[in-house]
């Protein structure tokens, strides 16, 4: 049995349409029509299949970043939040790897999200373990 | 009259003690003791002083998501949010740009955001905005 056809993979292939303000050899940019959270959100995403964030080439995504910065520039942002989710509990609804750029033009609209004051917590064993990785 | 030192300035240049698992020429990495959302979140920023997304060096910016695709890698991590945030309304607190990498182990821990259905929103204006930036 074949994969099921990607959501994403099919509009980089141009199978689907979308509102895509950039395309490039590696990334393209488009609109969110399926599920913005405010005027203006967009998403961007590498042309090349990956499920999540670990799995993006470093050339994909150095050149997602730099249009995704771009865009903000182009629209001006007063406000904004670039937010990107990996694996379903994370939010993750689309599983190819994507960045969302959501503009914040009042605290109403936008990325809302809970900063509750948890007070310290135990990073000790991630920072054994990114330390660890990084001293190799 | 100078600025107030800038507190992620003050971390690079080593004035102020953090932990940090990474550091580069560009880019340093470290636990976020300030205001954790989970155990093991941690945030990347660029050590030449930017505010914003927008005024991230592009070099600087490839290394700081190569980094922290590395940190998610080597933190195993089964869920995760990549958050970054530009200006208070959104969210920002500390004024040198700066991305956070949050485990999500529990629906209860970690970023909670609001997935409202708001259905379709009005992109014409920016996606307008957008076409024409990168047409040129």
């Amino acid at each position: 049995m074949s994969e099921p056809p990607c959501l994403l993979c099919r509009i980089a292939a141009g199978e689907l349409e979308a509102r895509k303000f950039v395309e490039t050899e590696r990334v393209v940019g488009l609109m969110n029509d399926a599920e913005p959270l405010a005027r203006g959100h967009a998403v961007f995403f590498p042309k090349r299949h990956a499920e999540r964030l670990e799995q993006i080439d470093d050339g994909d995504l150095a050149e997602l970043m730099r249009l995704l910065a771009a865009s903000a520039r182009a629209l001006a942002l007063p406000q904004f939040n670039v937010l990107q989710n990996n694996g379903a509990l994370a939010g993750q609804t689309v599983f190819h790897a994507h960045f969302h750029l959501i503009p914040k033009w009042s605290a109403a609209d936008g990325l809302r999200y809970e900063r509750p004051a948890r007070g310290s917590l135990d990073h000790g064993a991630a920072f054994e373990q990114l330390r660890a990785a990084f001293a190799r």
